[in-house]
């Protein structure tokens, strides 16, 4: 299984590719290709922005047209804010990233364009692309930072395939231990008068009960609400 | 409705906090604060990273610390990449979106903790907050750039869009009034030989918080554990 490439077209600043980098790497992603980069290749600020991304990933590839740099791959994806008058399937990214994993379980070599920074990618550019991402944003702010559009595709293809094994918790405590603290919790205040009218007791034990119960303490938790109560009635006890 | 806020604390590079800003109104978001930032308030790097968002945002807000920061909202999620040994509900994105847009249906709140670029939130900060927010990474290359983190989350809340229907719930109480409640239980416990030792004094601190913190009180259940308080303590004073 071939994870999808990212190919960005005519790149600006290295600050950007290498915030790519940095973002493909976070979700697991390591194929990178630079069509046409203004600034040349390698370059320093991309390096530094990539936070060692970079290093760990194969060498980028450099292309000088991108025809070229798409030739290997089965499927391409054209990422554009702006409506393009073509007739092509468009997908959000998390459609997106659906359609390339089912692709890549099929074996097929997929990637995904990024154009430049001043205006995306031309429409010769996404005439090459048989299918369009489009990313939903506020449609009076709509232009997204080459690096975070690189993210949010990664982001969501990582998420498409991630079977994230549940973390190891804490046991809560058993409903005994929680009521062996209530109970003691009453026997407490009713001897220090809290409940000032016998009608409300139940209700007010229900609300405390409650609150005590919603946030599914922990054993140690409960003994720590222990402490606290020794540690309040005690000043009475040593006073 | 109140779209959540976003609180970078501690940043460093304005650049960042300037793509926070692009990105979060990319996503519909301008509610920005900004606590001790290390290279003060305005910055010209943060306004030519924003694309022009900072100047379509209203102010940005500019705190001392976290806990001015926070005290208007009703629900503080801290972003995290580290697991933290509190026992505090953990989110990821998408979910912690729902979360969101859920709270803000009711009429509460919110607010996002974002730490800064070297280590991250504090343990302290992340304290402060009652859910954590973790977005699975590759784990062998998992530290997410502050700007891209910021629109990872924005980006979730966008897409969750708004369609839950309101269920009128009793609203939960500011941090200000938790923060209150805390401080006094610190001090009758404090005077009441508590803490053992001043060394793990923090970490209890931060456990009882953690603790009161995830369930959501409402402002009656604050006032109940006030009166629980002073129901323990009195039997002192009475005795």
């Amino acid at each position: 299984m071939t994870n999808p490439a990212i190919i960005l077209v005519a790149p600006q600043m290295g600050e950007n590719i290498g915030a790519s980098a940095r973002a493909m790497l976070n979700f697991g992603l390591s194929d990178l290709s630079i069509v046409n980069p203004r600034d040349g290749w390698p370059n320093e600020r991309a390096d530094a922005m990539s936070s060692g991304a970079l290093d760990k990933m194969p060498p980028v590839q450099v292309f000088a047209d991108t025809p070229a740099a798409i030739a290997p791959y089965h499927h391409i994806y054209a990422t554009t804010a702006r409506p393009r008058d073509m007739v092509k399937p468009v997908l959000t990214a998390a459609e997106a990233a659906a359609d390339i994993r089912r692709r890549q379980a099929e074996g097929q070599k997929t990637a995904i364009l990024f154009g430049g920074e001043r205006a995306g990618l031309s429409n010769d550019d996404v005439a090459l692309a048989q299918t369009i991402i489009t990313v939903p944003t506020n449609p009076d702010f709509s232009s997204i930072n080459l690096g975070q559009g690189v993210m949010l595709v990664a982001y969501e293809w990582f998420q498409a395939g991630d079977v994230t094994a549940a973390q190891a918790k804490d046991l809560p405590a058993t409903q005994e231990e929680l009521n062996e603290f209530i109970a003691r919790l009453e026997a407490e205040l009713d001897s220090g008068g809290f409940f000032r009218s016998a009608d409300m007791k139940p209700t007010t034990l229900r609300n405390i009960r409650s609150m005590l119960s919603r946030s599914d303490l922990t054993e140690q938790e409960v003994k720590t609400w222990h402490g606290i109560v020794s540690a309040l009635i005690g000043k009475r006890k040593h006073a």
